[in-house]
């Protein structure tokens, strides 16, 4: 059987091999502390479950339309009101299973054989990916702590091509937490408008954040494209729900290919997620913001004597970046006797960086305050081994 | 904003229309007899709600592996060794989201720009435009009673081409309904194997069948990728749950594929679905099963009258496939008339044939008996009415 030559464009998660070995570990009696772990440790939010429950109760499970529910469209055009006060048309809105299937649409939308797509090198391994599946071409631009580990305006100019297309951007950032202030975002939307370019801006992780508000490029670019999720700020990841913004021209052929590709999204998700707006609910995700910001502190303490903790803080996320070049220059390496010898998970760089990889890892701070101190401490005993040896 | 080409070659559900019509005539008061929908009106069974319920109370809901619950695939390979005698390893099943997603992935794997794909004319649309999505060619054989509306190696032979790269069936199919006996599977099996080609069968009606016991094409073609569905037969439209089984060698790529497109399949579908399998579910859609083949009789012997049985009574599905040409060659405009002066919505034969859709009409009796006679009695009203004017 004959593949396709884009299958040899999609690389697997590394950290799955990892994620296996773990729970081997694990089964072998091993405590492991988990910080390589894209998804928040809290629970689904109880209204979100309560509203799940009353839908299967009710028999609420038949295919919806495949937009999504208009009542959940609305809910979030709502959200948008009073979150960020933008007006949003809820027919803009493409509800998804899970910010993946908005990944799909957009890409499959504004992508081809030929075209090539701009983001920022470290990114999410997926979002290379998608572009590959659709045939184009993806320029990884290095950043660091110089543009807040973001495309900024610089960048775009210096990397823009004439047949670049798009321009993909995530704030916060997966995997650096980075967020992109108001003005560079402003500032990277009219360098791609300029460019005659279109922008995808991914917002799983908006409402994760501290020192700086959410916010959303549609204030900035009402045009571009947004990727968001109820995986991430809503705790819902084994729901599979996100959902697309997308501008007036663009929903009907996005409604055509969401019919096709999906039929609809889950039935009982969409009804789950309607309490996800609710103000208790709304409580809930400001706490659990709250104690993520306490963990990256604590997290943040904890490196510091390690010479670990980054030169320029995140602002959001659940992950911190770390240059671990002082103590190797082959991550996997690292992460995997990391895991045999001290049974810590951390995920390598090398499964988000195209360049610089090697020498970063990814830390999720998806676990409490003392596992990760604990977690932390078990990293400085096995440095300390390596300075020895 | 520029759009892909590919969007050009997807093309809307017309009786998405007819379907928005049908509620705002709803709206008004209208009683509208529904045979337009490809969706059981059985509820989802109750041991898949209650093990649904389960998981949620449980919190069952973090994201799964890439290809489902290993419970899962454990629980569909022995389905396959109890219904059908076929010995399955579990890591051959890919669970996706729906039959869609397991489709996704099959042409993402084995079709690309310039590969031509055949299949039956009429079909299930969306086949058609997951190959377009990929840049593939679709080479549709107009089918007829001659060969039971199926491809069979007769007509593999004639349409084969040098870059014909697929063969797509499905049995039983939709919208015809009608089933490839066992032997004409292993035909066409045997010509596309002849022909170096891959075959990929949606067998997401199985069970659906009345005359003939259920088959899989896994049985006499055990290298065929093959698409499944919780939907259909397991009552499970809005849960979002399917099934791709793939050889051993694809089963590496198609993870790939999954983690990156997907992510995982619905946690708490997964959960549910687990129930899909026991006893007391298994006799509650044996029950279902038998009540669709009375629907089928009834429908027949309503339909004989107006001379619109077909010639060929399906095997399988919920489907009838009615040759409308002695009252018109317009079936968008006839569905159209018959849903505004009769309140009946029955879907236009032009959104699964390439040719001949303008004189066909798809049935579903996904309602009662009592409905179905009532539908077919105004139906009958509304060609008498036609013939006289
Ligand atoms: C940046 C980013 N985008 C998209 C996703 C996809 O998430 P989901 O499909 O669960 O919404 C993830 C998941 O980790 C992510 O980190
Ligand atoms: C022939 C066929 N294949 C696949 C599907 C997709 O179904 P699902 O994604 O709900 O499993 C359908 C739905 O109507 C169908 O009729």
């Amino acid at each position: 059987m004959q593949f396709q030559e884009r299958l040899e464009r999609i690389r697997p998660f590394q950290v799955m091999g990892l994620v296996e070995r773990a729970q081997t570990l694990e089964r072998e009696g091993r405590d492991v502390i988990h910080m390589e772990i894209g998804e928040p440790d809290f629970p689904c939010p109880e209204p979100i479950l309560r509203a799940g429950q009353q839908a299967l109760a009710a028999r609420s499970l038949r295919y919806t339309g495949s937009t999504g529910l208009p009542a959940l469209r609305e809910a979030i055009a709502n959200h948008y009101q009073r979150s960020f006060g933008v007006d949003l048309d809820p027919n803009r809105i493409i509800v998804t299973p899970g910010a993946s299937g908005a990944l799909l649409l957009a890409s499959a939308l504004l992508v081809g054989p030929g075209d090539r797509v701009l983001m920022a090198d470290p990114n999410y391994p997926c979002n290379r990916h998608f572009m590959a599946l659709m045939g184009g071409e993806v320029d990884s631009v290095p950043v660091g702590p110089g543009s807040n580990w973001q495309l900024d305006a610089d960048l775009m100019a210096q990397h823009w091509r004439p047949d670049t297309r798009l321009a993909m951007l995530a704030t916060p950032s997966n995997p650096t937490g980075h967020v992109l202030s108001t003005e560079a975002l402003s500032g990277v939307a009219d360098a791609v408008a300029a460019r005659n370019g279109t922008l995808l801006v991914d917002e799983i992780y908006q409402g994760l954040s501290w020192e700086v508000a959410p916010e959303t490029v549609l204030n900035v670019a009402p045009q571009a494209l947004v990727v968001n999720s109820f995986s991430k700020y809503f705790g819902m990841t084994g729901w599979r729900l996100g959902w697309l913004v997308a501008p007036d021209e663009a929903i009907e052929p996005l409604t055509r290919l969401a019919q096709n590709i999906f039929l609809a999204p889950s039935t009982p998700a969409q009804h789950a997620a309607l309490a996800a707006f609710e103000p208790e609910c709304r409580d809930e995700l400001e706490r659990r913001r709250q104690v993520l910001g306490e963990r990256r502190d604590a997290l943040l303490r904890a490196l510091e004597p390690l010479g670990l903790a980054p030169s320029v803080p995140p602002q959001g996320a659940f992950y911190l970046w770390l240059d671990i070049s002082r103590y190797s220059h082959d991550s996997r390496a690292f992460c995997a006797r990391l895991l045999e010898e001290e049974s810590v998970a951390i995920t390598p760089g090398s499964d988000f960086a195209v360049a610089g990889g090697e020498h970063h890892v990814r830390i999720a701070f998806t676990t409490d305050v003392e596992r990760l101190e604990a977690g932390v401490a078990r990293l400085a005993r096995f440095i300390a081994r390596q300075a020895v040896s």
